[in-house]
């Protein structure tokens, strides 16, 4: 199998860092996003909607959205579990990972696509009114995380998972959207400085 | 436990059809949306980012994301399975579902909040160009969708799944949103027609 792979941008990140957590070596077939890449024949025969990560399977299977990619990769190598354990450890992991994603990676990354230049011809039409309306919306969301981060060493508890991966990837991406972190967010600072720490932050 | 629910809207309702497919009676609580029901101190107790479901366990534990209240009861209760069976088809499942929500359910609501006129006190700021911006997308998807639909019975393969219920969710969407679905894609209006015949529909 083999991964398509998207370099510095959140889901490509998120995908390269799980399977650090997990100890996994994949063979990666890096795609030039600042080119356009991800817009060529060969990604558009992957995944018609023309996004990455891709993971491709010998058998020609394409499996797109990163989670999904980090879902398989769970099923054929459990330990360590990073979908959470048991019925309430799994809904929390889940809850938490799609609180992130859609109230918080989501506005992080329209800040980004609809007020940035360089992305003009990614996002079309690119309304900065959009754009700029969710700098609030993820400066709000800050504070749910600190709140959390009061009471848990982790997003969804007491244990790492795939949820503090999207928000290591969501944070990272606060500085190109142009959006500050509150100095006075200091349980979301604590588990920043943590989790950038750990071995896997680099992939 | 009980289920705080929303009526009509497509993540209340994509939760009642999960608990119909298993045949689990949970106890609701009706939450008047129209009158801003969500935003009462109650909800607000229980979900700080005041949207409905919520799902609160008998020691107090809330759980929000339709998609993490669907998982608790899979874990509870895993017959009949609607993640999908196996490495590969849990991994099919968290695709399609993933993305029928990101590229078609996101554009569907996103058309319907900013250019509706009853939504400008829900979606603040309402931003019509932003609405207006989301109906090609939404439009586009469908062809990926019937392009699936031509190869399988259901979404994500050959058995129902949870995201058929987002989907269905998301297409019954298309008419407040004012979306039409293309007479042409006959695929995707078999589908809909046999999902929509399910007495789960109903929920």
């Amino acid at each position: 199998m083999k991964l398509y792979d998207g370099g510095r941008a959140p889901n490509p990140r998120r995908a390269r860092i799980f399977l650090a957590e997990k100890g996994l070596n994949i063979s990666l077939v890096p795609v030039d996003m600042a080119a356009l890449g991800h817009r060529s024949q060969e990604i558009q025969s992957l995944n018609p909607l023309q996004r990455l990560p891709v993971l491709e399977l010998d058998d020609g299977t394409a499996i797109t959205e990163s989670v999904a990619i980090c879902r398989y990769f769970e099923e054929l190598h459990p330990e360590p579990p990073l979908f959470g354990e048991g019925a309430l450890g799994k809904t929390l992991v889940e809850m938490w990972n799609r609180r992130v994603e859609l109230h918080f990676l989501g506005p992080v990354a329209a800040a980004f696509r609809h007020t940035h230049p360089a992305m003009v011809e990614w996002e079309v039409p690119q309304i900065p009114e959009w754009g700029e309306a969710n700098r609030p919306k993820a400066a709000a969301f800050m504070n749910v995380l600190d709140d959390q981060l009061a009471k848990s060493t982790f997003i969804a508890g007491n244990q790492f998972s795939i949820a503090d991966i999207t928000l290591l990837v969501s944070v990272d991406f606060l500085k190109p959207a142009k959006i500050a972190m509150p100095e006075e967010l200091t349980h979301l600072r604590r588990w920043h400085e943590a989790v950038s720490n750990r071995p896997s932050a680099k992939a």
